[in-house]
């Protein structure tokens, strides 16, 4: 079962020694956690629960911890109570144990780069989306139609995207009175945008670390620490179950609540957990989002949830008293959304791939929308798909809100994209100006169109104040969308760019 | 008792059926919820039980549902715990049952423009002051004197305020090299300002759509959903309860706690909530609020609560903990407020009345205080009556603080409020400068005085630093005050307004 | 025991008396608040249990008011739970009761010059950590190194700091057209910075003061309220225990739990509650915190809490589940920190010494870098004191995490003190410029360095985002370093800065 390279003495003596020698440590296990744990589990056990305590007591919160899969897949569907696991995709061969240390840190070694020699055993530290599959086929398919899945890709690989990260990160410098801006390095890199994009996660040879336990060889990881969504694996999978399943407990109740959105939806740029905290959802979840059951499967809108959170409307499975589903489970967020919301520069209809690298607009540019606003057609879902997704949403909305509602709802939004999108053309078309008056080196020039300042003040333009005022129409947090960072921000930036090039324009400077 | 168009069954017998049906549904319902609530009721929820299953389960948890009025109203107060509910208010035709989706849907019909044909019933979705004043009558007063009941009619009527709102919200385009800036849609002001304000809810006529039971007519609401706290309603009231006591738990504890008064005193304008959370109040709120007691009546300093919220300063009974009554409830919020902090442009004494559209200074405008800064002392509250209002706030603070304390503290605010207003003052002579010199287009031009970028400038001076600077000292979240939005902001704006008007005023435009 | 002046009965007889006469007041006692207490103290809750209800019902949920000191010090440690209270520390006379109002309140009268006669007792208003020293001297000393115990005469006494504080508070005015600040008042300083930083609490005479128990005499306290860290009391010591162990409960969870620190720590400036809010840290701590246990001593990562706050990271002592301390508590947080982030303007290695008032760099001003960043080394700690303190902290984070993913962190946040740092220094080079051409006043004009536009972009650009982003490499919560006023702020304020040079320096003005 597990990858080890010493002679294996006889399980039952060897769970006895195991024991006596965690007895020894003083340490009282959770019998549970004790009982259904491998062998091979149990060995790591016996150094890690004392040298990395914080690991070892979140795992025996785990459901992982509880039960040997055996028993769990015995069970009848509500009572285990752990989702879509099914018994045809659960390997024999990790059946008789619970999920430990070793069941998922020794899967698949030949497929890890990052795979090394560890007491004996073929331990890799990245688990990664490909190990998740092993007993999660089916979340990690939806993860892979996920945009979210190619995060990393679509902002390096995507030359627009990627000359916006190189614009905010890279240290600048004066050179004979002019302003130099040089690439970020990887480092800066993986400290900011990638941070929740995801890295690059790669092996620089080995390197040997005095331990509490002795010296020891460990591999050198680059792009480490690490769990972006989109983070390419030394397996070559993409992205990082744990950025929202939070290693070692994987909590369900964990990424249902919005705190664990919020590590990434909550700048400026996509101010979503802010906008929730101001809408009477959020003030709901507050102020009693304590008495409700985030870890209850089914779980019943109204019976175990009194309002909802972001897993609630873009992930989670609901399910009426009775048992129906209502809402179906998906890691696919945008099968429920007929709207791109953050706009680049353009709000538009939902890409039809996670991959957006092959996007191309009528420019030629990789963009999902004209610099005037129209959008790439062919790489985005029609209105029929649109309505499809819609439909789902309203499914949710209608547990606790009649028709006229959310119809009234989503009219307002509707109308909050188009407004902003004319807003974000003016704002490009005061930029046109200030590059054809060469104001400052723009499309033509092959320049960053994101490093002068005019142009930085066009980033803001849409990246933080059209897609905060979106936001805000969206999830029904409208005073965001006033004087936090919308519709007054909106109005001054324009103003301020008008001033801008205006000034510059004038030929004698004065005014 | 309620209005019903079709023949009506014995009550028993339908109670059975209905029981009956429910039970047929696979539901388990609270048997108190049930078995208080009316025959109508019970034939709203045998739907709307499985339609709108959050409203259903809110609805079970609120105090409405629990039992019949006839039953609370016989108990003593302190047991029944139902606040200033009284046998005199309450009509004799509601007290056999509890407060149901009939109760208060199906009130006054002739009233409501919104009332449509719902299955037999003359039902209203709006749900209005009037409506609940049947049994809150005395609320409902209180809340008819405070600022908040004319929030939409102030903002809407006063041209200054509107004129603000606009430069906020209104579409801006190009137009020959000038910017121009159109009035914004009805629904931009719903989806902005008036999501808090309120908006007017209207009816235009009856649309049929197609709902899980099938196709049925609903009328079409304009401005709508709206919450806002001087909503104008189709029954020609103002305000909405449930900003606050929100659908449909309508909880004490959720209004009592500082989340429901967040949702539209956060932004930079009134950044209350924010301010709040920076203080040792907030602080305490947030460490251990979890174990105070939000639900109890009475409710006593100490006992109940361990640091204040929102509510407690500024609305709630507390009383002692032999039952004197330590400080009077209150819905109109200024009963407890000497100074309106939230200056426009300058800090004052409170306006004698909500209605401040009847306000004018000496120049003709519809401000309490000159541009200058004088106020407009005929309008506001005079000094005893100042005296009278901070000595209810004192009151509560005297429960944790000693007098000197709570002097101190006063004397901070009081100083606060004459340097910001100072400040304003040196912020509105630049103003004043960039008008007279022809810079910007204000008051003498006929212009809006909120659309050029110097007057945007001055209006973030006092709309957001002023008062966020104000509000940091009157909550005791000093540090707010500071580097967030506060005297570093209010200094660093009067620099640069002059720098904007001084650079502008010279001959060369140079430096 | 205590400073009486009139005569005093027999003890048992008073306490009974006492105990009648609150019973008379009709209240309820916790007994063991009640049994515990001193006869003065006794004294002191007749009234106050009535007139300050919120302070007495703080004081009977605090550890002080639970038992006799004398059976707190008989138990063994584990057991009682106090922590570092030691039996050598507790004098003699405070023994025989628990803490109450008079135990501290009336400690060392003749060196606190605001004693005051009151109701037969010399009570002292401000508690002080000379009288918290009285059984708590470990702490006070541990606290006397710590930067926090020196931040108001840090911030008061160094002319460039002070000269920042009158930039950010000082009243602005035109005068002929010229723009002047003065220096703000005492008030508005202790409204703004020293808020935090501490006031200094004098004494100017007495008033009388109509109370709810008759008129009465008090000292009239200037700087008062006030609870910053750095606070100068009327007994001529430094600090305020109160500041973290807030009145009247001196809760350790309070202190250990995150909202604590937030009260000066999550503004712009130093924005670390923010930056922890947005890391998987703050993220678990707001999940799932509520089931971990703030209170447990020993306190043991993995069995009472599943995720580090800012006590965890940088005060608190953990222990291992056997008993062993791991890491040992201290009150002067720099026992952890190898760098001193907050950079005015660049970031360092920490202070050798808590009185920043002694450091002058090369260029004699009062600063720990040349304005070019190079250390004034003589007055920082040296590499193997950075290297004791890094091994510090890094212990706490191997709690959780393995030596690799520690090291990277680390490695990470190093990158970022050195590219922050290094666009400072070409910011600093942009106002240098600005200087050199007479474009803002600045240090060789023996000006303000910080109240020009250019400067306060300079400032803004250290003491904000440059903050900002070490803050976010630091604590994980990279996002907040990206967007939210971290990297693209750096950016952007570099190139407004460069444009602000350029265009003043141009001979036509135009562009």
């Amino acid at each position: 079962m597990y990858i080890r390279e010493s002679p294996r003495e006889a399980s039952g003596c060897m769970r006895c020694d195991l024991r006596l020698l965690v007895a020894a440590l003083g340490v009282v296990w959770g019998s549970a956690a004790c009982d259904a744990a491998s062998d091979t589990t149990l060995q790591c056990l016996v150094c890690h629960e004392t040298v990395t305590p914080g690991v070892f007591h979140d795992w025996t919160a785990s459901r992982h911890a509880k039960r040997a899969l055996a028993e769990v897949l015995a069970e009848p569907e509500p009572s285990r109570r752990f989702g879509r696991l099914s018994a045809t995709d659960v390997p024999e061969s990790l059946r008789a144990a619970s999920v430990g240390c070793a069941e998922c840190h020794t899967l698949n070694p030949e497929k890890h780069a990052d795979t090394f020699d560890h007491n004996g055993f073929k331990v890799h530290t990245v688990v990664t989306p490909d190990d998740c599959a092993t007993c999660h086929p089916v979340e990690r398919e939806e993860y892979a139609r996920n945009l979210m899945s190619h995060a990393k890709t679509n902002l390096e690989a995507n030359p627009v995207y990627h000359s916006l990260a190189d614009a905010a990160n890279g240290p600048q410098r004066l050179e004979g009175g002019r302003l130099v801006q040089d690439r970020p390095s990887a480092m800066t890199e993986a400290d900011s945008c990638f941070a929740c994009h995801g890295t690059t996660v790669g092996v620089e040879g080995t390197r040997s670390r005095n331990t509490e336990l002795g010296e020891m060889d460990f591999p050198v990881l680059t792009g480490w620490p690490n769990q972006g969504v989109g983070r390419v694996n030394p397996d070559g999978s993409a992205g990082a179950c744990t950025a929202c399943h939070t290693r070692h407990r994987f909590s369900m109740a964990v990424a249902r609540q919005p705190y664990t959105c919020s590590q990434c939806h909550q700048g400026p740029d996509v101010p979503a957990y802010k906008v929730y905290m101001a809408s009477k959802h959020g003030n709901l979840y507050a102020s009693h989002g304590n008495t409700d059951d985030y870890d209850a499967l089914p779980w019943v809108p109204g019976r175990h949830i009194s309002t909802p959170t972001c897993a609630v409307c873009h992930a989670s499975m609901l399910s009426s008293p009775d048992g129906r589903v209502l809402s179906e489970r998906t890691h696919a967020y945008s099968d429920r959304l007929p709207w791109r919301l953050m706009g680049l520069p353009y709000a538009h209809a939902h890409p039809k791939s996670p991959d957006t690298t092959i996007i191309r607009n009528q420019a030629g540019l990789p963009l999902a929308t004209e610099l005037t606003g129209e959008p790439a057609s062919e790489f985005l879902i029609g209105p029929e798909e649109q309505a499809v997704r819609l439909g789902r949403m309203r499914q949710v909305c209608l547990n606790c809100h009649a028709g006229g509602w959310v119809g009234g709802h989503f009219a307002k939004l509707d109308h909050a994209i188009e407004t902003t999108n004319q807003s974000t053309l003016t704002a490009t078309q005061l930029l046109l100006q200030a590059w054809d008056s060469g104001l400052a080196n723009g499309l033509a020039a092959g320049a960053s169109v994101f490093d002068d300042e005019i142009e930085r003040m066009w980033v803001e333009h849409w990246l933080f104040y059209a897609n905060s005022t979106r936001l805000a129409a969206a999830m029904a947090g409208a005073d965001y969308g006033v004087f936090a960072d919308g519709r007054w921000q909106l109005s001054r930036n324009i103003e301020a760019m008008h001033q801008w090039v205006d000034r510059r324009q004038r030929p004698t400077g004065g005014q």
